[in-house]
Formats: C-alpha cells, structure tokens, sequence
C-alpha cells in the first residue's frame, strides 16, 4: 500500500470511524475513451489533472497506451510520462518510435530523461525491465538518525514511494546492506547503520529473466528484491507484484500467438492493420491446408468408388487437431512448470502413447460403429476406425513431442506447435482413411 | 521482502561487503519429486525440516500440492500447514476430502486451526481467499511507544511477516487506520496512534471478486490493501502478487479450458484419469463433428459427380476454424480488459464484418485460383472461392459474437466457443460448397 494524499483524506479532525471500502469503478470511461479518435483522446486527457491523466493512460491496453503517447504534444507527453511510475514510463519510451522518444525526452527533466534512457534500454522481460527505481539508499557512514532526518526532510518526495525498506550502499554505489524500518524503529538514533543493516542481502541482478525472477519469487516469500549491476551497484528494486503482472501478459500474448494474432488487437485499430495481421497467419495456414489436401486429390478414385469416406475425412481431421492439441496444450504446461526437460522425448512419448491408444481405440470404435451402422457395411466402419484410432495415437505423439522440440531450437512453441500439429495429423489422417480403403476397396464398393 | 533468519546471514561481524546475488535454483528437485510415486513423496519430505518441506511443497503444481498433503499422516500434514502461510493454508484445506481435511485440522492448534477453517470458507476468487492474515493490529488507545513495545516483544513472530503498515481497530475490531512504518519512525513516542494513523484507509470487501481487486490495483498503485468484512471488520491484507498470480492460473486454466482440459492435468498423474478427462472433451467434439459431417451425406449425389470438392472440403473447415478462433481471441481479451460490453453485439458485429469481408476475398481469392489451375474450370474456383468467402464471413461473425453472447448467460466464453464455433462453420462450409456446387452441376461435370 502506499497511501499518499490523493487516496485518503489526510485530514485528522475528521470524525468518520469507519474504513473506505473501495468500489470498483465502472468501466465505461476506458470504454468510451479507447473508441474515440486519436486527436479526441489527446483533447480529453488535456482537460485532465496530470496526475488523473497519468493514472488513466497507464490502465489502457498496452497498445493504446503507446498510442495515446505518440499522438500527443511532446511538452505534454513528457509531463505525462514523468508522472508515471518508473518502469511503465522506461516501457512507454521502449515502444514509441525513435523520433517520438527523442522529441520527449528533450522535454523532460534531464536528470529524469537521463534515468528513463537507461531503463529504456532494458528489455521487458528481465528484471531492469521491471524494476522501479523509487527507492530510499544511504550511504554506510550514515546513522539512524540520519535516516529518519532525511526521511523527515524529504517526506513530500518520498510520499508516492513504497519506503519498506532503505538500502545501504557503499562508496561505489554497491549494494552492501537492507534496513527494515521496522529494526530503525526499535533502535538507538546514534547507531551507524552499518551496525542495524541486514548484511548480504539477497539481490537478483539486472540480466535476471523473468522465468528466473519468477522461480525466485516462488522460492522466496518476498514483496520485491533489490536489483543491482554486474559490479553489484544498486539500480532498483523489482517487486513480486510487476513479475506477476507480466507473467500474466506473457500467457495472454502466447494464447493470441496461438491465434496467429502476433500484436495485440484491439478492435478499436484501423481496420487494414486488423485485417492484415490476422491474413498474414491465415495465408501461412491456407497453404499448410493445401498441402495437407494433396493428400485426398491423390486418391481420387478411392473416394469415387466410395463416396461415403468424403464424409469421414473432415471428422478425423478435426478430431485428430483436437486430440493432438490437448497434448500440445500439457506440454506447454508442464515446460513452463519445468516439470518436463525439452530433452525427455521418450518420456513424453511413453506418457502419451499411453493415452492415445486408450483414446484412440474409444473414438475409432464410436465413428466405426457409426459408419457401419449408416451404410451396413462392416468394413466401412473398420476403415474409418482404424483410420480415427491411428491417427489419435499419431496426433497426441507429435503434440506431445513437438512443444519440446520447438523449445530446443529456441522457437516460442505456442506459435508453431498448433499448425505443425494439424499439417502432419491431416496428411497423416487422410493418408489412413484413403489408404485402407484402398487397401480393401474390393469389399468397400 | 521479508528478510528472515533462512534467508540471509544475520551476524553483522561478517566482512563480505556485496550482496549476494541469487541465482535460480536447478529445478531438477521438483521435477524429480513430482514423478515419485506418493508414498516416497511423503518419505521425502518427512525427511526435509518442517519449514523447507513447506517451501517446497507449495512450489508444487497445485494439484500435485494438494495429493501429496492428502497422501501424509494427519499429524505430519498439520504441522505441515502450519509452516504454510495462511492464504495457500486455507487453499489447501479447501480443495481435500472433507474427511481428510478435518483428520487434519484436529491435528492443529486450535486456534490455527479455526483461523484455517474460516479462511477456507472463502472462494479462491474473492478478496477473503486471496488475504494473508499475518499481519499487526493494534487497539486506538494506543501509542507510539506501544507499537514500539509490542514489536520489539514480539519480534521473533512478526519475522516472517511483511510488517509495512500496522493496522488500526476500534473496540469492535473495525478497521479505522493505518499506520505507516515512516511516520512512527518520525514522530514522538508519546503520541497517540490516533494522531498519527492515516483514517479512513482504503479497505476491500472480503466478498470484492478476483476482476474487481484486479481493477482496484489497475487504479492504485498499492502492494497491499486491508479486507474488512461486511461490518468493516479487520479481516487481512489482500496482497497485490497474489491478485496478479490468481489472474495468471486462471488464464492458464482459461488455456486449458479451451483444448477441454477441465483440470490441470500433468503427466505424473495416473492414466486413467488423464485419459479419462480428456476423452469427455473428446466424446462431446466427436458428436459434434458427426452432426457437422452430415451436410456432406446430403450431398453425395454432387461429391460423386465432381469428386475434386472433397478436397477442398478439409481445407474450407479448417480455415474458417481459424478465421473465427482469432475473431474469438479478440472478443475474449476485449471482454477481459472491459474494451466491450457483452450488449454490443452490432457494434462487435460490424468491426468483425469488415475484417472477414477483406479477409475472405483474399482467401477465397487464392483458393479460387488454386481449384481453377488444378482442374482448369473456371466454375469450379467460383463454387470454392466463393463458399471460403461467404464461410469466413461467417466464421468471423460467429466468433465475435459467441464470447458475447455467452457472457450474458454467464457461461465461461473459453470453454464453449470453441465447439459452437467449429460445428456451426463447418456446416455453414459444407454447406456453401456443395450447394453452389449443386446449382452449378452443368458446369462443373
């Protein structure tokens, strides 16, 4: 919590015992504000505190954020920016263009402008892209009642930080020391802090990537950890709170990577750079899907002598995608849990053979009976039942092993798995159900 | 941070003057755990202390959290919560057999115990099953020199809490102020927490759901903010990684939800029940696929005379399976981030038709051509290309509004779009095709 002057009625004489219970607020100005056009919301946000105006624009999507700032006055876009916290506005500079950025950096305090070019440089996804740089450091000479006098000094700047701990540093700026309040409260004034400090405290270091800070947080019950340099130098602290709240965006991303959708989308963007994001993975998936068809056009025959199969053939191709999904889906899960190595191959395998003969055999006996029952004819349904129970077997083996694989070369595997998976499970399919028909196209006609 | 006696050396006389930077512990412990058969995992951890066995039960996928617990003895089990802090406690307690879960609270201090059993009555979306109630309270007759006392008394209990604000209750426990750490350190010992503490703190509601906290964070930059209950009653602190982290398992489960992985399943649990869970997704597509398929019988009469749309039949369902998905995972992300109201179906309907109608001319476009150039008539790329055109707009228009239409009847838009979607357009596909193909017979023989 940080209650600072704009959250809480600060005035003591107030009579009113009870506790605020915070209401959600209602949505409909995030709503009303993301659909207006770009000029309209530099309008609207002018009119605004910039306090107000700061607070409104970091809780937009992230996209239109972005947005919002480039299409605004570089003098007011820098008075924004500075009324952001640290690490949003090092995030916001790291995706405006590189004029953009320039122009606002001019206009902003340089000792400011100078601090956010140096996290700007830090990727997202490692803890110099998280950390926040509000934060309280002494030297070691100090004593406990230097703290508080500067704390007491410097209580106006300090009101929007979360001051829970300060951090000792020595004469290079490197992190040597933690004082929790907590201990300053309950010691003498004239003790050095050199004597109060926890020494060696934990630190996570600026290259630290998020699946790194996020074992780290699972491992340690914290609020947040300093971040220091290669040489140790204090540079900010990364709170458990920013880790999670990117984890999250990261998963949202890598579901719309699922989708194709590589950006964030948002219907309220023109309408070409909708369309075209979304055609650009359509036509990668059309020309798989012709490729998987060639399958079919080379057993033409097959299919004119028996008709019936066309029925079958998109049912095994959709339920093949499905089974072999479920599979890309624990895979996926089970690396980002590491409780899978990318190497274990055969284990996978082993796991998911397992399912897919129990599956396999269970789907191919229900669309085996169904098609006997429809044409009477037995080997129609054993056909198309062996067909469906080999292909689940082929489908959970490729979407059980290809997350792995695509993990190993370094390939996001929630972007490739998918169309990987329903290329082979459709070639393979179609090749069973045409194949054994024609294998036994003598007892199907 | 909460920096504890585990966690760092705490005598001041050691020399080493940097900070020890963390490194990321190998997995490879968890992994090796979480494929032991149940009885070696109690063994295991029966040999860890207390508090490392509780560390690193909790680090556990949370199923796998949740069978271990139940697999030990009671007595083992209680002393294992114990070491567990309150929020992932009372999950726990939640989420055993009934039976299981009180062998187990008999177990525990009573008065852990009581504390445990009202937590757990608590969703885990909700404000009161996200809290943690280590925490420090303190009456309003209070004073500095109180807190002071108190803590110093009780410094060895409150190690392990994040001890950042101390919180204020009038004489029926309701939550009138918070103190900041800071302002103790800065003021008089004498004074009176009353003239000190910040009123009427913001607070949440105990049943405030996971989307409203979610906002309340969006609005304030707090790590933490006190749950009172309906009478404004000091309940515990909702910390803002715990929202963050919920929000993250449920996006995860979201994921899984949409490949019909109901549970989180991982590869160590016992085959039946892996196969079992996803053959019900499974058993529910098939039939679905069935129905789908059923337009292709209808017209077998035209599949047999132009034998060249069977393959063309695969391809137009999976397109238009991806089309709609994508129009899915947008109105899924708008609804999650508030950017549309379940009632705006024209409005979604619109933004949708404009991207299918550029979309299913490029892609109706290309397939057209494909079908002319394999078989050299003309009519044949129309009936094609013009079915991929009319189904994309369709697929589009169904999967911008289902995600809507679902919310308004408050079912989980993950969960069912998917089937709805790919049966409709793949009836709708099966449809267009053969049935232009069926008006334009003469021309295509």
């Amino acid at each position: 919590m940080s209650y600072d002057h704009s959250d809480v009625p600060l005035d003591p004489s107030t009579e009113e015992p009870a506790a605020v219970v915070a209401e959600p607020l209602p949505e409909d100005a995030r709503l009303e504000f993301s659909r207006l056009p770009e000029d309209q919301q530099a309008e609207v946000l002018g009119g605004l505190d910039i306090d107000d105006a700061a607070e409104f624009v970091e809780r937009l999507p992230w996209e239109q954020t972005v947005d919002v700032v480039a299409g605004l006055p570089p003098e007011f876009a820098a008075d924004l920016l500075e009324a952001l916290p640290s690490d949003t506005r090092a995030d916001v500079i790291n995706e405006l263009e590189k004029d953009d950025a320039e122009a606002i950096l001019e206009e902003m305090d340089p000792e400011e402008a100078e601090s956010a070019r140096e996290l700007a440089q830090y990727s997202d996804d490692v803890a110099g892209g998280l950390m926040i740089t509000e934060l309280v450091r002494y030297d070691e000479s100090s004593t406990v009642q230097d703290v508080i006098d500067d704390m007491r000094e410097n209580a106006d700047r300090y009101r929007d930080y979360d001051v829970q701990y300060a951090f000792i540093v020595d004469a290079d700026e490197r992190l040597t020391g933690v004082l929790r309040l907590r201990d300053l409260l309950l010691s003498r004034r004239a003790k050095p802090v050199l004597d109060l400090m926890i020494r060696n405290p934990l630190a996570v270091r600026d290259d630290m990537t998020l699946e790194e800070l996020e074992t780290f947080f699972d491992e340690h019950n914290f609020i947040g950890v300093p971040a220091v340099d290669g040489a140790g130098r204090m540079l900010g602290v990364v709170r458990a709170s920013a880790v999670e709240e990117r984890l999250g965006e990261r998963k949202d991303l890598a579901y719309l990577n699922t989708q194709g959708l590589i950006k964030e989308e948002v219907r309220s963007m023109p309408l070409f750079r909708r369309s075209s994001r979304r055609l650009a993975w359509l036509s990668v998936n059309i020309f798989l899907n012709i490729i998987a068809a060639s399958v079919i056009a080379l057993y033409q025959d097959t299919l004119a002598s028996v008709i019936a199969l066309a029925v079958f053939l998109p049912i095994i191709s959709d339920m093949s995608g499905c089974s072999g999904n479920q599979a890309v889906a624990v895979s996926g899960r089970e690396l980002a849990l590491g409780l899978v190595r990318p190497a274990e191959l055969m284990w996978v395998w082993g796991k998911e053979l397992a399912v897919g003969l129990i599956n396999g055999s269970a789907l191919g006996l229900l669309i085996g009976i169904v098609a006997y029952l429809w044409k009477g004819n037995v080997f129609l349904g054993l056909v198309v039942g062996s067909a469906l129970f080999l292909n689940t077997v082929v489908a959970v083996s490729i979407g059980g092993l290809v997350p792995l694989i695509l993990k190993r070369f370094d390939v996001d595997p929630a972007v490739a798995s998918g169309p990987i998976l329903t290329t082979v499970t459709d070639m393979c399919g179609f090749f069973f159900v045409l194949g054994l028909a024609t294998l036994l196209l003598s007892k199907l006609v």
